[in-house]
């Protein structure tokens, strides 16, 4: 049997959505290392969208998470409340501000913030059963609601972002983009990616690392 | 002085748009040879936008290819009719729709299709130069269109396609997912990408070929 992973989007553009760099190098990292992957995404608008052209958000523009992420996925994506953690061996979320803004509120509340109701039980579930995730650029501030206190992971290196995570009972890693941090009783993996401000081979060195680590830590594999 | 890019993309989303993948591929591959790209797109309205969830298209949605383009770019993208081809080494058209649907008519129109004004004017400009060029999936449509009658190409291997592309005075060879066509004397690169059924790591497989083909094919380097 394949291992089979979720990588779960969140939009289509990292302003508003999914990082579309992250996301196309996780998917293909997952494919040359053999495993096959399911793309999935909340059925929900997102918070806003913004011009990627101009960074303004364009006033009373809606779209879609899941049909956003759809472009990304090349239409192979489901709805995350459709789909069961059972069906995976491992999860990976790509980052991008979509991660902060929809998938949570994390971009807007800081350490007050919650994750959305259908992405939080997925993970929480799949947290539970013991199998790695992966988290990418600010997609770790999402860590410290599906695992409760004491998670260790990583967001790079921005002193605000670290202290409203550490708020949240989370415990951040300083880490350059080539890198990754493990914590390994929980089966948590993250890189900062374009946290920091890299090329593009650059953000893939440490999302590659990260794949291969996660795949790593499927058991049985 | 490091050899300069132009990457010309046609939208944000395979079906009304750039193919996203094939897209970052190119980027990722040429900045691990040690490239430096700049993304171009032409400011202009698309087609028509496609939910690519569902298929179908959103009726009365609008969307400019220059500002969705931005999302694959991450805002570094500017409008190809202020560009000036002189600046650039080499360019690649990576694939999606919207190379048929944005930067010519080639899905509407087949054989009897045009190529938007200002993707034209810039890439006659810079063929005539003796420059290399590649083209990802569904752009060597265009080739015609830049070069003239008996410009050697690939779109893989879709009968009605190749014909269309025949009765433009292109001259289609069949090509695997794996590998590339070339022009010699053009300096015309061309692969099919997702023209084909194919896994993200084979389309990988024949851009990443292209990309470095175009670069070896850098007067110089």
């Amino acid at each position: 049997m394949m291992t089979k992973v979720a990588v779960i989007l969140s939009g289509s553009g990292f302003l508003d959505g999914a990082e579309i760099q992250e996301s196309v190098i996780t998917m293909l990292a997952l494919d040359k290392a053999g495993a096959d992957y399911q793309c999935l995404a909340p059925d929900m608008e997102q918070m806003h969208v913004v011009n990627h052209l101009t960074g303004e958000v364009s006033e009373g523009e809606q779209r879609n998470v899941l049909v956003e992420a759809a472009r990304i996925a090349r239409t192979q994506i489901i709805d995350i409340a459709e789909a069961n953690p059972n069906e995976f061996d491992a999860v990976i979320f790509p980052g991008g501000y979509g991660a902060a803004k929809n998938l949570s509120n994390f971009a807007v509340k800081g350490a007050e913030s919650t994750v959305q109701q259908d992405v939080l039980q997925f993970a929480r579930t799949f947290a539970a059963a013991g199998k790695p995730m992966g988290y990418v650029c600010i997609a770790p501030a999402m860590i410290p609601h599906i695992y409760g206190a004491d998670a260790k992971l990583t967001i790079g290196s921005d002193p605000d972002t670290a202290s409203a995570i550490t708020e949240m009972g989370g415990i951040h890693v300083s880490c350059p983009v080539a890198d990754f941090v493990v914590d390994e009783e929980r089966k948590i993996v993250s890189t900062p990616a374009y946290m920091l401000n890299v090329r593009i081979s650059e953000a893939a060195e440490g999302i590659e690392k990260l794949v291969n680590k996660v795949l790593e830590m499927v058991d049985g594999k």
